[in-house]
């Protein structure tokens, strides 16, 4: 019988129990694959009257996922109201990451999506990670640096080589080194995920018109341009850099098969633009493979039955598709 | 008899001519008012075989427009090879924009529409502006600093609040006073050129999630923050900061009239990911209307029937609505 992927459910008073009990209802018509969601019914129940299986493992999972959402549980001690996080659900949301990414690593999944969390409510019941990312490398014995965040939508794929800095420091933290090693991990992710023999990166500039030849800014011509010398030396297709504000545009992302920006809006406001309901995030040099609707709890919708399930769906897509593909790769081994 | 609109013909080997010649082609299918290009016709007639008509006048222009696109001559001493920038075509490039603005500020044309100039050519002959931007604010007897751009398509407006700077600059080079400035430029350009008496203006903050509450970099809280309450202060319907990467999707965009951003790609990379083909530049803070299409003379393929009119179509028609509207609000005094 197939593996099923897990999902886990973020923070049980946000948005995430109603748009993975949204997918499961929608899996038929976007052809998802068993999923088994691991935290509280309760959470679910709360604000989806459709058809609950609390299962044992996986096996039972995939056999449930044609007639109910099953449910792998991890239970909250605490109320679980909708859009009222507390502690409780907080330390819920980690043990449910906690069990979903060992199902994920052990191989008894096939792949891992996760729900939002709530950072600021994970940081006070102890953690210590910047986000799930991290936290996932982690279990995974990656170092957190080497995990790379790609942000995806139908027609675009963008990696952010810094991301959650002000941006007056991002011009010091940009290296060759880095541009180097992030554009690595990107070429192998497109192989290993997405089947692309090939992979094209696009960099994006720094500065306005990519620098104009060093007359707005050097960082193009000290940092990028030797790194992707570097990354062509190596073999791998990396091209620019290229002025920001014309590479995003249909015909432009045609040539691409990823742009590599230089920091979280260069890179996050052309794929929020375009995607904004349907992006997902997936991180590249892991061992297992995971990917996250692009959207956080949303608190101030929780309960209501307005949340669009758009990316959570997308998310259970490219990670059951990276997943298919790597289990085909492996079997040409 | 209207008056008509001046179009400056921009670099002669660039794509200036095509277009110019091309939106004369599409007056009718878009509703075009009669205008008159100022430049040399032999530009024109090297690369398209429509009806030229040269004129004296702005009324003949006017009179000749229904069967011929009129030109005001300014002419080259050279040779124009589309493609081939040169000397004397910078020369006329800037003597065809001198004479146009005059025509605009005189009041003789109802607005002036710019094609694209090389500006590395236009240095060459001596020019010592920027920009045309510059240039046309110098001769309305406006400071440069007080020429606000804007970029504009079908359902987006950005605002600049720095442009060709590098990046590692921005963040020094904001401060409550510039942003205001250009906030209350803005303001007043969409009440006089666009009719909205309570123009919404939606802020961008510099840093990701716009600095989140101070954890990702300041300027959200010591300079945009203030900015906004001053401006709220005296009327103006400005709000934020917003995170930059959720404000452009078509939803977020509904809820304003121009987006106030902190540096050149910030507005520039929705607008072109947008509206790549149709992107129009507006001066605000003019005594006349300017506008001009939102690309460059792009040489690579100019005289070779290829370049899109969308952009200086969409130009001359923005530029024609403004002046109506200005023509109307001073008709109420």
């Amino acid at each position: 019988m197939t593996r099923p992927l897990v999902v886990s459910m973020g923070d049980p008073a946000g948005i995430g129990p109603e748009i993975v009990a949204k997918a499961w209802s929608a899996r038929a018509a976007h052809g998802l694959p068993a999923f088994v969601l691991v935290g509280d019914a309760r959470a679910v129940q709360r604000v989806w009257d459709g058809p609950v299986r609390i299962v044992g493992d996986l096996a039972e999972a995939t056999a449930a996922f044609a007639d109910a959402l099953p449910v792998l549980p991890v239970e909250a001690a605490g109320a679980i109201v909708p859009g009222t996080p507390d502690i409780d659900g907080a330390r819920c949301a980690l043990h449910a990451l906690e069990v979903a990414a060992g199902l994920a690593r052990s191989g008894g999944a096939r792949a891992l999506v996760t729900a939002p969390v709530s950072k600021a409510q994970l940081y006070s019941v102890g953690f210590t990670h910047p986000g799930q990312t991290e936290f996932i490398a982690e279990r995974c014995g990656i170092s957190g640096e080497n995990a790379v965040m790609m942000l995806a939508g139908p027609g675009l794929r963008v990696v952010p080589i810094t991301v959650h800095v002000p941006l007056a420091e991002v011009p010091g933290l940009l290296s060759v080194e880095l541009v180097v090693a992030k554009a690595r991990v990107t070429a192998r992710g497109l192989q290993r995920n997405f089947g692309i023999a090939a992979p094209r990166l696009a960099f994006a500039g720094l500065n306005p018109h990519a620098g104009e030849g060093g007359a707005l800014g050097r960082e193009e011509i000290d940092i990028l341009e030797p790194a992707i010398a570097q990354l062509r030396a190596e073999g791998i297709g990396a091209f620019g850099p290229l002025a920001a504000d014309t590479m995003f545009h249909a015909r432009a992302r045609a040539g691409y098969d990823a742009a590599l920006c230089c920091y979280h809006d260069q890179a996050l406001v052309p794929l929020k633009t375009l995607y904004f309901d349907d992006g997902v995030n997936m991180t590249l040099g892991l061992p297992i493979v995971r990917t996250s609707p692009d959207h956080g709890t949303a608190f101030g919708i929780a309960g209501q039955n307005r949340a669009e399930p758009g990316a959570m769906i997308a998310a259970i897509r490219m990670a059951a598709e990276a997943a298919d593909r790597r289990a085909e790769s492996a079997a040409c081994l």
